[in-house]
């Protein structure tokens, strides 16, 4: 090989801060404040009070490669603590805090986890957790003294800004390895036990890279934008890492997220961009609606995580916010494709691009998709096949964190990782995810998208959220059930319901029966739980439809 | 170290080719064929064509890290070159048609190529250095076999679209160490004999990532843009990586630069944004002028290479084309700072803009600036200090191809490479480049930045372009010298321009004379020749001014 002669610098977070700070100093953070309020600071400040946590860090005995976890939702601290344990080449490892208490115990023991970072309404969760993980965890409650909570399982905890005060605002970081693992996060739990995602400082660093080449208009300079996509999961998206690169303003939303407190937020912050889960935009356009106004600086939504419903989509456009539904996942840091629209289709009717935007959007540039068959050969991107995707590239694992049996189901033998999604791909790249292969419901020999036939329900304004998961079946093995919510105020039958289904699918995709419900269970990132709906429903008598 | 747990996908080039082809296929390459005539194809019709290309040079005996060699100006087939000599691992190695014989002579050798690629209206210039470069060489014309140029010193050249023709439209491009050499560019040899910077596929994809950062309106998916800057002198500054992966159109101007030329190129493809150094630009105003108005889609020009002087952009801006000054280098990759305003500088008034854009920029992420005195102590960027500037990253050199003697003499003890240019850095990030240290004027004790005064000059309507040398003085050791060349129809006189630059300068940075002359000399990067005028003006007898 005739080696390039270019410097080796490798590619650090800490790069990323410096450099915010330095160009971008007013690039502002603000922060509904856990002990109330709005807690207003800039990247310009940011930079003294993170080499102030790295040096504080550092004396707790942090040393490389050690894991540091954060119990904590969007703030200025949790970033703060992002470029203070990645800088010194700590790993930092975000946790979700509407984890089951079984899945808390297991992932801070897995990840052997040496300091514990948590924000002070999150104290009783601690205090309750302690006995069950490691007896020399150090705990740091995320607060000055004042705000310092006490009590039984609370002996003993530290307070953030008592640790930073009296260290020095200045640090040189060190180079670390770019391949050195940076942050570490687990999957959601919504199909079976979280597993470990450790991300290196490359990773992320190129993914907050190849997010740029999107092209989306909330990625400018001097834009603002609201993640409510959280700190404590996947890494919100690579907003933090973004951020500073670009000099964006961000709104920290805390841990008030419902539709008023959204919607207030977004209209005093003046927020042009705001990034969630489909769960949290039904709220948002509940409050829309009832306001008659949209807030009046929102002009683009990226929703990802789970399919956004074409309603949803609609309800957003035709307000003139600009959707873009992404598709991503934990393994993948975690932005696979993104659905800003190509020149082609920008000027196409509305209801085209309404139509284009359900669709999952596509890879961004550094993703490689491709979907296969079950003997793994390789299908065509024609809009018709589908089968399991795989995807391939510099932000995607290549193992689970300590986990040789989960590792060793995800990869093809070309070392592709396995999505568990089924999926179709169009000729002009778009992505259309079909279900995942586990929420399929698997009638006769067919399959049977739940997506398609919840997306097709929501297009009936009675209908606030649904999902519909297969239930056993004698003759055709599963069938598909609808668990239902009505809007506020709506009152439609099951009969209304099967009719508006009629128009848009298959008889024999048509639910055997729609049953109502109050709420939908939630995973611990705001995703329906089905797998809690498949036990619920386990035993669910289907009327006899044929 | 705890690694990270991610597919160790290195950066390819040909992953962006492939990206642009799939996700952009119509995005347009449109060139000035040297045939004659426009030549359109797509990034989707290219990418078959490279790979045939690329099955071409295999068939020709290229190994990976082999030096394939472009002597051609900006069209389609120099792009198919930079990806199928990429892709398959080879480094391409473009030569600046413009430089001196002895310069071609040194750096083909210098590089020992294996294959040249040459455009056909440089057969000429092929034929009478054939003898001086190595005997083995293989030389290609682009073109097809009707257009093949014979004739002495032409024996066995083979034609392009021949080397296509029947070889595979599709390749499986191999996996490359990112660190591999990816292309090599020797610098302009403005101040010396050309060095060889030999970029990786690394550096050449992150920096073409890098570039996004800066938030350049043209740098978005369906946008046109037109690059003057060479393919032949680094890599059009990124621009052949940068558009598949953000879906640019590209306008590819062939071998006729001049004013009227580019006017009709830029209105008739409806260019939005074009990119050159400050000489093109003065053609190109003057063709403005003369039409009295804008080629109507141009909004932005990217002005680098060299200073671009107020006044030139003040035209600029008062007609709406957006400015964006730049600075880099050859060993830079070569982008360092781009002149984007940062959010609190866009709203200010159109005077105080043209001034923050007649700096330099600022420096974009990837990219670490330093200034340091002679001892080489770190100044501060408070705007005033200036010092020689130092820079660091992935995107610059390590060292000079085969060329330990200049590597050596190119770093500090830190390991940044030195650029040779002095400047200044503001508490908010702009670079102010002052001078080349070889430029500098050096009068009695004090430095005078030949740039300042040239600025100042060139704000006189009479004069065109100008430049400031240092003359020898008995007392002063150096004094500046002003080298002008007037405006078309305009006849300023020596006493105007003084009187212009009084108002602008100190009086000890005066120009002790002004001699009108009816070109500068040019380098083969189209910057002023300061080293020839130093040369011509060896004996100029200074008038006495003291
Ligand atoms: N836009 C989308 N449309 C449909 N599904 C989506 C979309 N975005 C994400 N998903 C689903 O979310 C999955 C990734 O989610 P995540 O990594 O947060 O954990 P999870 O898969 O929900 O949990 P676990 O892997 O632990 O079961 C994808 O594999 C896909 O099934
Ligand atoms: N915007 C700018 N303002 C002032 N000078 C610039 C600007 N952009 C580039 N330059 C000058 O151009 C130099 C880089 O040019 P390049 O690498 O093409 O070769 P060169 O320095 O002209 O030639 P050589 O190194 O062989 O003498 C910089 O070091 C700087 O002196
Ligand atoms: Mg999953
Ligand atoms: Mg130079």
């Amino acid at each position: 090989m005739v080696r390039g002669m270019m410097m080796d610098t490798p590619l650090n977070v800490s790069a990323a801060l410096e450099y915010g700070a330095e160009m971008y100093p007013d690039a502002a953070i603000v922060s509904a404040a856990i002990e109330g309020g709005m807690h207003r600071t800039t990247f310009g400040q940011m930079l003294p009070r993170t080499a102030q946590l790295a040096h504080a860090l550092k004396a707790l005995g942090v040393k490389e490669g050690d894991r540091v976890a954060t119990l904590a939702w969007n703030g200025y601290r949790h970033l703060e603590l992002y470029y203070a344990i990645g800088g010194i080449g700590a790993v930092c490892h975000t946790i979700n805090p509407r984890l089951f208490p079984e899945q808390l115990v297991y992932i801070v023991n897995h990840a052997k986890d040496r300091v514990m970072f948590f924000d002070i309404n999150l104290a009783p969760l601690v205090a309750k957790m302690r006995a069950h993980w490691p007896k020399d965890l150090i705990y740091v409650a995320m607060c000055d003294a004042a705000h310092k909570p006490t009590g039984e399982g609370l002996e003993g905890v530290l307070a953030y800004e008592d640790l930073l005060a009296g260290q020095p605002t200045c640090i040189a970081w060190p180079t670390i390895d770019e391949n050195a693992g940076v942050s570490l996060c687990y999957t959601s739990g919504t199909t079976g036990e979280p597993k470990g995602a450790l991300y290196s400082q490359r990773s992320v660093m190129l993914h907050a890279l190849f997010t740029l080449t999107s092209g989306m208009p909330g990625l400018r300079s001097g834009q603002t934008i609201l993640p409510v996509v959280p700190l404590f999961h996947v890494n919100a998206w690579g907003l933090p890492y973004t951020a500073p690169i670009i000099g964006l303003n961000l709104i920290m939303p805390g841990v008030k997220l419902d539709g008023p407190n959204l919607y207030d937020l977004l209209e005093s912050e003046k927020v042009f961009s705001s990034w969630g889960v489909p769960t949290v935009w039904m709220g948002l356009l509940a409050e829309i609606q009832k306001r008659g106004k949209k807030p009046s600086a929102l002009g683009e939504v990226i929703i990802g995580g789970s399919a956004a419903p074409r309603a949803m989509i609609e309800a957003f456009e035709k307000m003139d916010i600009s959707v873009v539904h992404g598709w991503g996942m934990t393994e993948m840091s975690p932005v696979g494709t993104l659905g800003t629209l190509p020149p082609k289709d920008r000027d196409k009717p509305i209801e085209e691009r309404i139509d284009l935007k359900a669709r999952q959007g596509r890879r961004m540039f550094g993703v490689e998709l491709k979907i296969v068959d079950e003997a793994g050969k390789r299908l065509p991107h024609d809009g018709e096949a589908s089968g399991e995707l795989f995807v391939k590239g510099p932000g995607i694992i290549s193992g689970y964190y300590e986990n040789p049996e989960a590792s060793a189901k995800a990869f093809d033998a070309e070392g592709w990782f396995g999505t568990g999604d089924v999926a179709k791909i169009t000729p002009d790249g778009y992505l259309i995810i079909v279900d995942r292969t586990k929420d399929l419901v698997k009638s006769g020999g067919e399959w049977i998208s739940s997506i398609d036939v919840e997306n097709a329900a929501l297009s009936h304004p009675g209908i606030a959220a649904c999902a519909v998961i297969g239930v056993p079946h004698p003759k055709w093995q599963e069938r598909p059930l609808m668990i239902a919510v009505r809007a506020s105020g709506a009152d439609p039958k099951k009969e209304e319901v099967l009719a508006t289904l009629e128009k848009a699918i298959a008889k024999w995709q048509m639910p055997d029966d729609v049953v109502f419900v109050d709420q939908l269970p939630l995973t611990a990132t705001g995703k329906v739980s089905k797998l809690t709906l498949r036990k619920q429903f386990a035993d669910h008598a289907l009327p006899d439809v044929d």
